[in-house]
């Protein structure tokens, strides 16, 4: 490393590449690795170097940041109720998380520069990999509430049964939760596996997903993917660029209760099994009607183009529906909601085979809200009872986490509400 | 599209950024998309086109190609003994193989260009997608000689049962295999999912694994990866550059039985279940005695840089081997197995969590070999009885596939077999 470039790095001053190899040779070089890592502040390397996403804010990131290619979602269950050993282990996840989202090791020292006699405060799989546009949302869910004596928000009560639903307690609920996405699969289970790690003793991993190619844009700027059964998906989502519409229907604000919540959102997930093998053996045109969209471009039945609005009263000349009455993006639709709108933020995933010859494959889905109650629930019940597409669809696992707001004005995951 | 671009596409001149994106709009035009798509050869497709690796060659694409980011790995079950019935699925695999790895769709007409009163003949999700270096490798199962009544090859007899193997046998075996790598999921997970869907009726899905993070550069090209232990993994790997050592070890020559298999290889896989909780808190002097190199750069213990060779009779001031004796590097090495060396090509994976508190993570290992008993076998069995790694590892899917030689001369996947 040159004179120069230690200056650079010292003083904080936004390496433009400061990536794990980078560190990884300063260890190797023989320098206190430890000492510069500190000294270099993650919030100045936030600033502008490429592929990081900066971790403090007004709200937490991996919520409107442009959604990552990749996701690694981990639930956890909290295996005491020694609040003070649990804010501990904020305080150690915080300081952990916004090293790795700089792209950074876990810890100074990290994989190889540390006690040789002592196991490494870095597992080492992302060394020489770059930030990757990785970003880690906490979330805590309404067990954690009821373990440590502290009321639920009104927002957090359990979602009623819906139609259909056929939900495996080992995929549900869990007592916090942490979304990992990064442009990298490799980055974004290296930053979930070593929060595990630090967790040891006070969290135990309850259920895990992996999913790739996002299934909703969070952002103009990004194209519209397509989910598997090989439609464009969330074409209508909310955008990072609406802000008006956030603050109405993602971000908990100001005099909403409970305190500890403003400016952060509610996470709902749900993994929905889709029998893409029935699906694939359906004709384009009954595809086509189910979702309401064609499957090409993705406009809406009757209208041209992807963003054209959806004309919900239009009628062939046979008097029927153009967009038929069960068609997805009917029921999902603001129209037929009462103005209702979400964030999405799903992934697909193939999750090996079911052992009956498929593939189990599906959707992760990820949405944000403002309240759960008040809008995912209403949108998913009549989803659940109308929607055609549903004969194509399981939901076998459910959560909802309390994702607070964010950490601009400094502190730890978690300390608002043990704060509170 | 401008008559220019038309000529160039029905002439098959490689367009040079051929994408589904591309022929989608041209049916999105109302072009004769099944017409224009046939014409355009996916062998002119493949001369130069980024991101389009060969389909046609001496020996199957998907071995030295180097190795991609991300894999679909799916193992079938035939479900006929219609020798002809399979014959014919092996050849309309060939065709949408050998589109879809060009970038295009898995038949003419594709997700929307066909009869909309009929399933589609593409399932859509990698419309807009680039080939993404997509390689598809096919591969038999001894199963499938024994179902069809035909010998097995020697090098086809079933391993043994090795030291601390946990095999399940819903994640081992299978008739057939379809190896999808590519740098992004969705274009392996399109290819699979469509050739199962083409499938239907004749193969079903024994079981499928994703990966991510290849654990071997097969190329000089490429640097080497890191496992999910944290160490850059197969850093003595066979590479594509090594002609006569690839034809030693790991293509089937002239000559070799059967003939069917001439300029093929045998692709070992193994689900390997990595305890990485249990590593994470193995102190990092232990890892490398383990491992035999050190975490960082990857150098042999008392070597200085990776590709330094390992020195396996250096001892330390007290006498002690300074490679330990049960060190993973030393057990695998070409030196203490007479000479064995294999091309590995595996991936990391995580898949969720095992119910009781980890993640379900590891090494999908896949290794291809001349002949699995006189290399597989003795490497396995030296490591699993004395590698001290083992501790930390748990084998529980294996299978192996008979993987012929490339479709240079024309022909279809299984032709030289079913012909022999």
């Amino acid at each position: 490393m040159s004179p120069a470039d230690a200056a650079t790095f010292r003083d904080g001053g936004a390496p433009p590449a400061l990536s794990r190899r980078r560190l990884f040779g300063l260890a190797g070089a023989g320098l206190a690795a430890a000492g510069a890592t500190v000294a270099c502040s993650p919030e100045g390397a936030a600033g502008g170097a490429a592929g990081v996403v900066p971790f403090r804010g007004a709200h937490q990131a991996g919520i409107i940041t442009p959604a990552q290619d990749r996701l690694h979602f981990v639930a956890l269950d909290v295996t005491t109720t020694d609040r003070s050993a649990l804010n501990a282990l904020f305080r150690r996840w915080t300081t952990a998380a916004e090293r790795m989202v700089a792209g950074q090791e876990a810890a100074p020292g990290g994989a190889v520069g540390g006690n040789p006699h002592a196991p490494p405060s870095d597992t080492g799989e992302a060394l020489g990999l770059p930030a990757s546009s990785l970003t880690l949302t906490f979330g805590i869910g309404a067990s954690l509430l009821d373990k440590l004596g502290l009321p639920r928000p009104a927002a957090l009560a359990d979602l009623p049964a819906f139609t259909g639903d056929n939900l495996d307690p080992t995929r549900s609920g869990g007592d916090l939760c942490i979304q990992a996405c990064a442009d990298d699969p490799q980055v974004a289970v290296h930053a979930a596996r070593n929060l595990i790690r630090m967790g040891f003793g006070t969290t135990s991993v309850r259920w895990s997903q992996l999913g790739f190619g996002r299934t909703s844009s969070t952002s103009r700027s990004q194209d519209t993917p397509r989910n598997l059964f090989g439609f464009k998906d969330g074409t209508h989502n909310l955008k990072a660029e609406d802000s008006d519409l956030l603050d109405r229907h993602v971000w908990v604000q100001p005099g909403d209760e409970p305190a500890w919540m403003t400016g952060g959102s509610y996470l709902v997930a749900r993994r929905i099994r889709m029998h893409i093998e029935v699906w694939d053996r359906t004709s384009l045109a009954e595809q086509e009607e189910i979702v309401g969209r064609t499957k090409g471009e993705g406009n809406p039945l009757g209208a041209r183009a992807e963003f054209d609005p959806a004309d919900f009263t239009a009628r062939d000349p046979g008097g029927a529906p153009v967009i038929p009455a069960d068609a997805h993006i009917r029921l999902a639709s603001a129209e037929h909601l009462g103005g209702i709108r979400i964030l999405r933020r799903g992934y697909n995933f193939v999750d090996g085979s079911d052992g009956q010859g498929h593939l189990d494959a599906g959707l992760f889905f990820v949405a944000f809200v403002r309240d759960p109650q008040a809008q995912f629930v209403p949108m998913q019940r009549a989803l659940a009872n109308q929607d055609r597409m549903m004969e194509y669809l399981q939901h076998n696992g459910s959560a909802v986490f309390a994702c607070p707001g964010g950490l601009a004005g400094g502190g730890h995951w978690g300390q608002s509400l043990l704060d509170s």
